[in-house]
């Protein structure tokens, strides 16, 4: 404890009215204290650093301005909230961020009323914003009240085609409403796409001084009514007017940009605002993402998301891994097939380093599309790449790809395109909790027609199935890892094409046929020789596919054993299903057959280790062995039971 | 033969590298013949007619001036692709426009190479001709070449956020690449957004008479490099520089707007930009949805979808109902309760008169939501709307919520959100074809964690989930229906509120128990009688419920019969798969049961009418006889299969 930082004045804030019988000065000392504190949590939990402390001063002047939580503050993603869980009744708990039973990183409903609508996801916060100021002006009744709706976005959420939708939209109901836009030049990677040189070229042609001069006194220089106001203040100064056009295109009345660190800026805007605004607004904040700790601001993703470190160096103190990451063996044996094949190409919506495809964008500039946080886009891109005679690889997480869901139908498999879909973060995540979940990517690739369906169950796997995908190309395929470091197998020299649809024995055994699609391999292993040694060995097989199915392996597991158990990573509609419906069309329940599949249960389940996770899930060698021991009808002796 | 118009002209065109030897006069007279001849073909067919009429003139221009197939013309949503059919060697084929076995009503790469990515979903269009300039620029292979890519996209298309992501990629990546801007003011419904008024302004300020003059000299204006010039010309000429800002600001060249009826301006400013283009453009180009044919042109959707006509009045010719439409009962229950309970409000995505939400939005204006082409926002402005204490209905196709998917999983469910879906068109929906099918979101929906998930089996069972719908307060909630007319059943004086996860008993039966969720209950009627009178009565009963599961009528079924089948109108991974799960959990197939699951069939089925195509997926009354003949083992006499 002797290492948490003196925060006197912040120590005295337990609720966000607090702050209100504070003067400006100690509101800038409450900002400083809470970046100090933010700090000192992340350090001790991990997480996202970087992005709450280019907002300590907005988050601070948006609760002593507003009146939360009747106003809504919607943090977009929400990676940045953690100044605000702070300020809004959660310090004591702080250091629980991220994990088990402990405060989520993101904004959460169930977790305060300072979390009107929860994110993880990016780009939502100005629909959510929209809807809770149309829910205000219908009357609708919430027990907290409804005033104004608050959308804080960055710049690189900004650029997501939702986020357009909202401005359209909102610019054309003209209800009040209040986008801030948090513009810190910085989404989790450098940010690209047009806007973001558009954004820059807004605040490069006059001097900052002068706008940080302009911005203070902002409040004399807007009458009432405020647009009208806003709009011959920016008339009168230059400097503020250039270039809001593209925003004011959409309805919206512009304002700024401002410097988001400096509170003599941020409290006179805010406070005009609140007095004055009738219909939507834009505010652009000028914020750094990592401000105020130096390793933050000199690391190259301005410490977006960091491990537990060491306040004074920054070191962070990661584990040390055994294996490589899933993530990494796909950069790399993407690379690889790309030095042989320049028809392979690589996109990603705005996760180059997530998704392993850094290693790809340095070698192969010119074959590496970050498209931004834009997957509608990227898979559609990529569709029309594969018509265009290239060999896209569409890497996104499971639980991103559903933005570009209707275009993985529409665009890819009713075209029937070679669009290859690298999964990443397919399974339970950990840290992230249930918004990162990849839980639903098998069922909803799966009943596509013509789509094939892949799961590694190890990272020598997963080279294999990115050797297939490059190999593949009569239609689109998909190939599913999960989070984390591999299972340590040794790597192939050169990886192998699969054949497709065939699926691989592992160990025969009798009685009970265990059949996994994915990384629960490992746990049925585990489960296997805890069984063993009670004198049952069952049959190991590895799916491999999902689609399509082997249906000799499958079909003769069936036949030649009592108990017929799949298991997968992904929620109920997915592999599992599609055995069950060719073990029924193919009559074999007819006769009879023990069959179970696990999957993932029917709950969204919080953050813990993925191990925990999956705990919860049931989905454990311990838990597989007891399924398998219920099955057989042999009494449990003892197992563990979620 | 003889209501064919005389097409002298365009009967010399056999392909568009006909129309180069033309002259700029003949090219108009082409245009012309052109719309004489789709209003003909669509007055047979039915279809979409007023878009096509909108784009005669440019269609002919393009296919002028480029080099298609090599040049890539892609025409978003491709309702306008008729005039493109015919002068592309379609034209023999043209009068069996979306019948089955007759040319698609969209564009379809397996139809044509001078169609080089098909659409049918909106707002496509530029990122799909972006990766085709990428692929041109990386020395992609196809056998018609790769040279220019041009999208065609319409101003209600250009709101989705999707055309926002790919323009500010497109900006940021600065490849020459051409982008059609069809401003009709018009998209299916008129269009709504910011984005909307824009357009207008653009073109507002000045008179229109002074932009003809400028376009037509447009080419004499924009000296190289192009893009420098067009930006002096612009300069030069206030008229056309106004507002161009928005698209400049993505990174676009912005020439226009132009006259899209007028062939003179047309055919120079294409043969410009061919010429002179290096980077990406857009061309703003005004034209009239209808343009041409009176009926059309005075009617409120501008001829948008039409049936069979008479050409002369306008008049078309529907088919009398016998019942009303899904789509209209679920418009009225919803006024009906709105009536009753000030919270209901609704949401549609540019569909008003589609989802049946017009009778709402004239009753309840302020209380009625179109979005504009924009389901991901749609769907999270919905959730915000009940997370501010209102009841919001979210109408929108089962096709199109796909494009919704993340924001479903992401704001709604995980939060446990009492969003009502109202999904439209489920199953399979005919003319308009694989494209607009309703398949996938049993699977989609039904696996996420809270979601309760319904299907009407008629048009009044849809009456009572509008009210169960609206009565339930627990979370998120779903219900589906088909395209089309209902069963012309009886209809409540007042809907009853279902009670959550419970099915009914049609008929008690032995042997086989047909367990069918949604309106296959119709044909499995008829197939029980057919059944019956062989001997064989089955139990009928309508799950209403594919989540939660009525886990005791089911389980009752299958401990009462020797077989079980489930029908849906589906792909895997829906109800059946949900019913198969609950089988294998509670142990019934381990002692045999003779499961079936009818799901639909993994193919994309091509348009015919719905009953041809639920043949085709071999789920009619005559195929579900067979199927329990099959699986009793009775000997089938000469029954229809598929």
């Amino acid at each position: 404890m002797s290492d948490r930082p003196q925060t006197p004045l912040l120590d005295q804030i337990t609720r966000p009215a607090d702050l209100k019988s504070l003067s400006d000065a100690q509101l800038t000392q409450v900002a400083q204290e809470l970046r100090q504190e933010t700090i000192s949590a992340v350090s001790v939990t991990g997480g996202h650093l970087g992005a709450g402390l280019g907002v300590v001063e907005l988050t601070t002047a948006l609760h002593a301005v507003f009146d939360t939580p009747r106003d809504k503050i919607i943090w977009d993603v929400s990676h940045q909230c953690y100044p605000h869980k702070i300020l809004t009744g959660r310090r004591d708990r702080i250091r629980t961020l991220r994990m088990k039973d402990g405060l989520s990183g993101f904004t959460k409903r169930s977790e305060s009323p300072f979390d009107p609508f929860g994110a993880a996801h990016s780009s939502t916060s100005i629909s959510a914003a929209l809807g809770f100021a149309v829910a205000r002006d219908l009357g609708g009744v919430v027990p907290e009240g409804l005033g104004d709706a608050i959308a804080v976005i960055g710049d690189g959420s900004m650029s997501a085609g939702m986020a357009f939708e909202a401005m359209n939209n909102a610019g054309h109901l003209g209800k009040r409403l209040i986008v801030i836009l948090n513009d810190n030049e910085m989404s989790i990677a450098p940010p690209v796409g047009a806007l973001s040189s558009y954004l820059s070229r807004l605040y490069a042609e006059e001097p900052f001084q002068e706008l940080k001069a302009v911005a203070k006194g902002a409040a004399s220089l807007l009458p009432e009514p405020f647009r009208e106001g806003a709009k011959r203040a920016k008339d009168m100064l230059k400097g503020m007017a250039i270039g809001g056009t593209l925003f004011e295109s959409l309805g919206f009345s512009y304002l700024g940009p401002i410097d988001g660190h400096d509170m003599d800026q941020l409290l006179p805007v805010l406070r005009t605002v609140k007095a004055r605004a009738t219909g939507p607004i834009l505010i652009h904040v000028l914020t750094k993402k990592g401000k105020g700790y130096a390793p933050a601001e000199r690391a190259r993703d301005k410490g977006h998301a960091t491990a537990k470190f060491d306040m004074v160096t920054g070191e962070q103190k990661k584990a040390p891994s055994n294996a490589p990451s899933y993530t990494s063996v796909f950069g790399k044996e993407l690379v690889r097939l790309a030095v042989e094949d320049d028809k392979i190409c690589a996109v990603t919506a705005a996760m180059p380093d997530g998704t392993g495809l850094s290693l790809m964008a340095e070698r192969y500039p010119s074959r590496c599309f970050d498209v931004g946080i834009a997957e509608q886009h990227g898979v559609t891109f990529a569709a029309a790449l594969a018509a265009g005679g290239m060999k896209p690889f569409c890497a996104m997480y499971s639980t991103f790809l559903q933005r570009g869901y209707d275009q993985v139908v529409h665009d890819v498999a009713i075209q029937r395109l070679p669009v290859r879909f690298a999964i990443d973060r397919a399974g339970l995540v950990g840290a992230d909790g249930a918004t990162h979940a990849g839980s639903f990517d098998i069922a909803y690739m799966a009943n596509l027609p013509g789509m094939v369906v892949m799961a590694a169950a190890d990272e020598s796997e997963l080279a294999h199935m990115v050797a297939t995908a490059a190999a593949y190309d009569d239609g689109p395929i998909a190939f599913r890892y999960p989070r984390g470091e591999g299972e340590g197998v040794d790597m192939p020299e050169v990886p192998e094409v699969l054949e497709i649809g065939k699926g691989r024995m592992i160990q025969n055994g009798k009685r009970v046929a265990l059949l996994s699609f994915g990384t629960r391999l490992g746990e049925v292993k585990k489960a296997a020789e805890a069984l063993t040694a009670k004198g049952i060995t069952p049959t190991i097989a590895d799916a491999r596919f999902a689609k399509p199915l082997d249906r000799d392996m499958i079909l003769n597991l069936a036949a030649s054993h009592d108990a017929l158990i799949t298991i997968e990573e992904g929620a109920v509609g997915g592999f599992g299903s599609h055995v069950a419906q060719l073990l029924a069309e193919e009559g074999v329940f007819d006769s009879g057959l023990k069959f179970r599949s696990m999957v993932l249960p029917d709950t969204f389940i919080d953050q813990a280790s993925p191990a925990d996770m999956y705990n919860v899930a049931a989905m454990n060698a311990p838990q597989i062995e007891a399924k398998v021991l219920e099955v057989l009808g042999v009494a449990s002796i003892g197992e563990k039971r979620a």
